[in-house]
């Protein structure tokens, strides 16, 4: 039986191409029986993205954005939109987020305070920064990253046991909730090459997946390492493991990136909402001009609906029927 | 017209599945138009690696190894053949080295002070051990690593102007060999995650690859960069460049061994010698058993025979074509 969660898409970057992506969206799946749609944001964008890409402005799924949601930076333009939907899917209006993406250093600029979503999600649901994960998967690899943004240099102090458990519950619960496994493999990558080498190129290696491994030993998973970071990822291709904790940003996302560009989704979790983005930038450079590919916020969306699904309890399925949601076409993944 | 280069084989560690594979490689390729073989070592080591693969022990072109060619480290198993055939490839009597996978703990354990073939190579031929780079080729991808093995922490201390223009000659070396593209667009990555971010996650990805492409401003190839790592190579295989110049070992090999398992060939440049290697271990668990899968082997050596046919000179094809090599079979990228 299927059933249908409620999927708010925020446009992003007003001046980036994810209010004509977010259009696309509704008109390839306005009507789709597994999932319902909604937009946030001023109709004035909604409307104009709809005219350039042939949607009809008056049957748009409009939410405006509310501007109690963040007093303090809902009045930047794609801002409001997260703040706005972020409360609904708290208050439980809806079921999972989709975000366009956002133009950092302008937002920076103007004295934005969070280095791109994920902390700025975080803050929105009263979490400490470091609770929100990002994964990447809906390709052939599922990957989650231990340190985020942080320079090179920074890195070695930031991949900590914490992070690196906080990385696997991640990405374990993306594979639960996206593929139906219930205890996954997770195979932790180690921090330098060849996972330190037996010590000889580090031994922070062994001892900091070691304690890692304790912390997640009591847990519904099956985590091992560390793992050589250059051949980790092809053996969870060959299906050794379920999904990959990277110690940093380029080692995971140079495997997601290079091997599944364009169709990997950006999850976050650990928050007590489920949100995904694209994973490609605001595209300026091409944006308005009716050519930018959908495929990519597509992907997003339908990630956003699986994980809901799966989220889901019996009691809100009820009430998501009562709603309407009467054929099961595309149950896909919902257990 | 064809040439016929002399690729000469070392067996690596003795306990691996080096000397099986070079075996094989020796059936497949033994009366091969476009490339002749030697395989250097003891001749009772290869005789059983014959008997074990099904082989002709008395038709084996071995060479046996020179005491005189490194009287400190010849003894060792492995390295002796690796003095051996360096010795003959400086001498003119061969005209590349591909070698099998050395066991690295073993080899430290006996004092042996080299961190891998290429330290070992380059000290062999009386170069710092700097001037050798380590490239990536054969598959989809040519990638080449500014840093070899250091620990991540020492990553960004080692990332010098010097170091990325090094490793963009040897890139543009094996691109121009292999390929026969005369002058190679080069894309340097950045060192922190999306090159920096506009500095905001660090300067040096700014400063560091301006500086090296100052250094080869006047050189036959076209560099650009600092490219954040983690979509470089997506734009690589896209077509936008010839190879990329990776700031460290794990950002490169992540592309290679995720998208290029078992078919990308380990080329040392720099050194006044060619050289190839597989891209595995010593994989001694399933070793003398038959049943290690000799691609990798194969390759490696056509790579040698490859990027030799590009480098011989008139003169030198000449003297090859004396020795016999008729045959026009294969003539390959030869140019």
């Amino acid at each position: 039986m299927s059933v249908r969660p409620r999927v708010v898409v925020t446009p992003g970057d007003y001046l980036g191409i994810g209010p004509e992506l977010a259009i696309r969206l509704w008109l390839e799946f306005g009507d789709a029986a597994d999932f319902e749609l909604s937009l946030v944001g001023p109709p004035e964008l909604w409307k104009r993205a709809a005219e350039l890409v042939g949607g009809a402005p008056d049957e748009l799924p409009i939410v405006p954005v509310d501007p109690d949601a963040d007093p303090d930076w809902g009045h930047l333009p794609g801002i409001g939109e997260i703040a706005t939907a972020v409360r609904g899917c708290l208050d439980g209006r809806f079921d999972a987020l989709c975000t366009g993406p956002l133009h950092k250093a302008d937002l920076i600029a103007e004295g934005f305070p969070y280095m791109g979503h994920t902390p700025y999600l975080a803050a929105l649901c009263g979490a400490p920064q470091e609770q929100a994960v990002m994964v990447f998967s809906g390709g052939r690899l599922t990957v989650s990253l231990a340190t985020l943004h942080v320079p090179l240099a920074e890195v070695p102090g930031a991949w900590t046991e914490e992070s690196i458990a906080r990385a696997a519950r991640g990405a374990a619960e993306v594979v639960r909730k996206a593929r139906g496994i219930q205890r996954p493999r997770i195979a932790l990558a180690g921090l330098n090459p060849h996972a330190g080498e037996g010590g000889r190129l580090g031994a922070e290696d062994q001892s900091v997946v070691a304690a890692a491994l304790q912390l997640l030993a009591v847990e519904e998973l099956a985590a091992s390492g560390p793992y050589p970071g250059d051949t980790v990822f092809a053996r969870a291709l060959a299906g050794h493991f379920d999904a990959v904790v990277a110690a940093y940003h380029d080692q995971g996302l140079v495997a997601v990136k290079t091997l599944d560009a364009g169709r990997s989704v950006n999850i976050t979790a650990g928050l007590p909402l489920l949100r995904t983005s694209v994973d490609h930038g605001t595209a300026r450079d091409i944006a308005w001009q009716g050519r930018a590919r959908p495929e990519g916020m597509f992907s997003a969306a339908r990630m956003a609906a699986q994980l809901a699904r799966s989220s889901m309890t019996g009691r809100q399925r009820s009430r998501s029927l009562e709603r309407g949601a009467l054929s099961d076409r595309g149950a896909g993944l919902a257990s």
